[in-house]
């Protein structure tokens, strides 16, 4: 474990933060950059989104669900420590659900069916704008291909989710017909699951990232990731707040229960 | 080489197209989705974009003019074939230029101080929009990895360029006081190293796309291709036309000659 210590003012640049100080910087990430501040979440739980704008962001934000259990395989492909890895596997687990039930993925489809589309629809991907695979896949080839220390720390977004989630079920209660506990599932869960899987992590992060360029890296990893929300945000705005449809991308009307 | 065939019109699915069939699929793509019709590309040549809107164009144009040769090498790692290789190789020299002087990447930043920035800022690649990096380093991520006929079609979309570059030459001189033979060199000179890319690449994937499965994932491919540069001007208008910059983008007024 690393023990805190005090860097004076002037220390050379490759000396590492204290545990404290690199926490912070981890957290200034999220201050800065987490996607709660764009605007597409105000207005989404403050009950501007139509309809189709609420289709739009639960179809593609499906293509980032769906590869969120293959980025956790793709960085329990490289873990040696089964210990690691058995600890890891709680997030496919907590996304993938059993053979039958349960998981984040089916949830997410719940929400799809809630807000009028067909679920199996919503899980071909098709219609997921190219500008969010393009995002989406950047993470999943990120946590295959980076140091490991910046691998893990990607996944540090959780810090700032439990806040975002709790604020979005309340916003989709007050403001959306759709809303109700089934629909919403989704979000109820995580609030339940994030919270051990961003404790572990954070706390293998900071004792992990020993060295400053270790710190650097997974400050870096954890704005890349904040790039990656907010790129896909910018999209659906673009495509559907805006009305710049991409050609080939999801059209309002297209994908809903037969 | 595939001698033209004629196929009826319910022939099953699997039944390769005609070559010449085949090559207007191809071509259709281009039709349909390339970025020639994309309203920025109209904005920009016909004189409507402000200077902060090129220079934004210029910064972000240079993150996929720079990862092309990164492209052509990967796709080259992949290549058992010297002949191939050789053939190919041109593309590296025609972007890369030699150790002192030429090449595309070059050319990019004489533009780059043509608009007023710095070329070591442009460079630098700092600044680029995120959903830009995402989109290029998809195509990159692709031609590393996918089956070798689709790497080879994702680069047919130069059929459809020297239209838009004698475009763009026209439209830059006609409207901007930047616009020169010296900061357009870039544009003159793809004019004359394309044709002869895209003529060899296309024989090579209407020769080597035998099955309709091959056919289909050089279709599917080429599309690919015209999502990534479309996403990047989607990105580009989100942030420096409507105005909604993400955190940590170039901003206009930076990255200036000093």
């Amino acid at each position: 474990m690393n023990a805190p210590m005090t860097v004076p003012d002037d220390a050379p640049v490759d000396v590492p933060d204290s545990r404290a100080a690199f926490e912070a910087r981890l957290r200034a990430v999220g201050a800065d950059r987490y996607h709660d501040k764009h605007p597409f979440h105000a207005r989404l739980h403050g009950g501007q989104c139509t309809m189709a704008e609420v289709q739009a962001w639960v179809i593609n934000r499906w293509y980032y669900q769906s590869r969120i259990p293959m980025k956790d395989a793709a960085l329990m492909s490289r873990l040696e420590d089964p210990a690691l890895r058995r600890i890891w596997r709680s997030r496919l687990e907590d996304h993938d659900g059993g053979l039958e039930a349960g998981g984040g993925i089916r949830r997410w489809l719940r929400l799809a069916e809630g807000v009028g589309l067909d679920p199996a629809y919503v899980a071909s991907g098709r219609g997921v704008l190219p500008a969010t695979r393009f995002a989406v896949d950047a993470y999943v080839h990120f946590v295959r291909e980076a140091p490991l220390v910046a691998a893990m720390a990607s996944s540090l977004t959780e810090l700032f989710a439990p806040a975002i989630h709790e604020r979005r079920i309340a916003g989709l209660l007050e403001h959306y017909a759709f809303a109700n506990p089934e629909t919403l599932a989704y979000f109820r869960q995580r609030l339940n699951e994030a919270p051990k899987d961003v404790a572990f992590t954070l706390a293998w992060v900071l004792d992990n990232a020993r060295s400053r360029a270790d710190q650097d890296a997974a400050v870096a990893a954890l704005t890349f990731k904040t790039e990656v929300l907010w790129a896909q945000l910018d999209a659906l705005w673009h495509a559907y707040v805006a009305g710049n449809i991409p050609p080939g991308a999801w059209r309002p009307g297209d994908g809903g229960r037969g």
